[in-house]
């Protein structure tokens, strides 16, 4: 193998495929990244047996060939060394780098006893803005269950019908659900559980810090996704799925409400950060709408430690209400709603409460109350 | 007890105590802050027994009094609230605290369980600048001997001089000495050790970002010194000192060199990461001066991950030589200079180097070689 490319488009690569590196200490050969040249392209491949990325990145070939090299030293030598050209070769497994006044040697690996990637058939797929379906995955991330107690709430539930696709994820406390409509309709519906851990690496590595143009195509087959980015560096990742059925969770969406508050987000979120202080283990806090002092109150209090009470104006509609929820479950719903104003909706002292930003509706958090002691 | 102050100076004076609290879990009474209010002045104190620390906030004291509070939940509770003035009193062990719309009740206890905090007796002081007192400290701090195995390395030793102060740290493999000159000649000379906990605390406490002009009057007694800051917010930081006598390290400094090298800064210690990359536990790389090529070669291998080898041209003045540092201690010495251009003298591949800045003398770090097996 032999092959020239900048440092810059090397680092890039390796920094796409290292992070799902080395997690699997049983197996050595999976700390390596895989690297094969053919004809004009320079191929790194990682995989953690769950999942299998590649990049392709930009250099000149001159011999083709494969070898695995341990991916934690030969990332941070390329991050140390400046942005001009590597020349890089293997020879008796062995890989041989030189660049500018640096020459270095790395002990790799026979690259045949690293694990096949497997491939999808499915020839149908459909494209999105890879920004968009990442800023979606990252607003439901946070309310995947966290055990494997059971599995198929272990994932983001990804359901794709003509018009939209929605994003789903609840451990059972919460549930958050984003949806993003398509501007040509699709041709065909599907549904799936996609691992967390997939969503975490593809939000990591196609979810551009920028709104961008760059679209992400999805090839679903019965038991595995990939994610196919085509432009400059080529990416796929590839990913088993979750098998079983995602609950019926669109029965517990509230249709209708008793109480509805409509408050500035960073205010409310204020308030609850500060109720929070003072709450035992369960982290409740209690929260009392009045509507004819157009006001909210929230209350906190802990034996140890002291006894918080704080108030807001808001806007009112409906019955007064108690409630009490887990005030870190609260922060999350805010935190992932972009608009300014937001929207709470309860139904009584043990029904699930909505959280939903003022102006768009694609995206609602469902919170479930604690009941009074 | 009561007072009124913005929540911007209480902040501003728990960040400054607060660090040293709840290092000690045997005494939980250390997890407080002592809040002393007395006519005009709201004082705020905390102690990890070798450390005591009081500052002073701007306020409006009602109400004379003491109590001790958890400093944790108060000093998170006061960065939540806005910028607004804070009424503060106490009830029965409990302080009561009001903002705008926010209340809190913060359970406290006793003062009389708080210990007191030593005063210093010496009215003789000096006041130095404190960011260049502070940037000495920390250019000196990385090489204090990090176990207690010889209690009179494990602090910096400082030296008052008529015209001078020198701070020294060592930790037998390597040696930092920095200079400050006095603009006015001194009445006395002494010598002290203080623990590397202290000068952490000095550094954080009174080290500005930025070059400023405030002045810090240093007293010292026996076994004790006290770091005194009287521009708002006023701060007393007193500790004891080490006992024992400092070694003698000044006859470990070369006077003279056989082999000298010029070299940037910036690419010397970008040549010393890279090599640290491939170095065994003991973190050694060889370096070879060849003044006929005006060349110097750093050399790393390891047998499990591979080898390197890198090259600079470098003004050379002596001797050719080839010698084995630690590259950490290397890397630590360079980051500790300023100045853009640095001098690496040698003296023999078994005689310390000694890495100082082009520019000015007042600061030298000396380090070990080790020896090739």
């Amino acid at each position: 193998m032999k092959f020239i490319c900048f440092q810059e488009n090397l680092k890039q690569g390796l920094n796409v495929i290292e992070k799902i590196v080395g997690k699997n200490p049983s197996l050595p050969v999976l700390n390596n990244v895989l690297i094969i040249t053919q004809k004009d392209s320079i191929k790194l491949c990682s995989t953690d047996l769950e999942i299998g990325i590649s990049c392709w990145i930009a250099g000149k070939v001159e011999k083709e060939g494969t070898l695995c090299v341990p991916v934690k030293i030969l990332s941070s030598y390329i991050n140390s060394l400046p942005n001009k050209k590597i020349e890089i070769n293997s020879r008796e497994n062995k890989l041989n780098l030189k660049c500018e006044n640096y020459k270095a040697s790395i002990v790799g690996f026979n690259s045949e006893d690293f694990p096949i990637i497997p491939q999808i058939k499915e020839k149908e797929f459909i494209s999105l803005n890879s920004f968009k379906l990442c800023q979606g995955f990252s607003k439901v991330i946070g309310a995947v269950a966290s055990s494997d107690i059971k599995p198929e709430i272990s994932g983001v539930f990804v359901k794709l019908k003509k018009d939209f696709i929605k994003l789903v994820s609840t451990d059972s406390f919460r549930l958050a659900e984003k949806t993003i409509f398509f501007e040509k309709p699709l041709s065909f519906e599907k549904s799936v559980i996609i691992p967390a851990k997939t969503v975490m690496e593809v939000i990591r590595i196609f979810g551009e810090t920028e709104q961008s143009k760059s679209e992400i195509d999805l090839y679903l087959s019965s038991n595995q996704i990939l994610f196919s980015k085509n432009t400059l560096p080529k990416i796929h990742l590839i990913s088993r799925l979750i098998e079983g059925e995602y609950p019926g969770y669109e029965e517990i969406i509230p249709k209708d409400f008793l109480t509805k508050v409509l408050l500035e987000r960073q205010e409310f979120l204020q308030h609850i950060k500060i109720a929070g202080l003072f709450t035992t283990r369960t982290n409740d806090i209690k929260i009392k709408v009045n509507p004819a002092e157009k006001s909210m109150e929230f209350l906190s209090s802990n034996s140890d430690t002291g006894e918080n009470k704080s108030e807001i104006s808001a806007q009112i509609e409906g019955e007064k209400i108690e409630i009490i929820f887990n005030c870190k479950y609260l922060m999350d719903g805010l935190m992932n709603i972009d608009d300014e104003q937001v929207i709470l909706e309860l139904n009584g002292d043990e029904k699930p409460g909505v959280l939903k930003p003022y102006k768009k509706g694609e995206y609602v958090y469902i919170i479930m109350p604690i009941k009074p002691t």
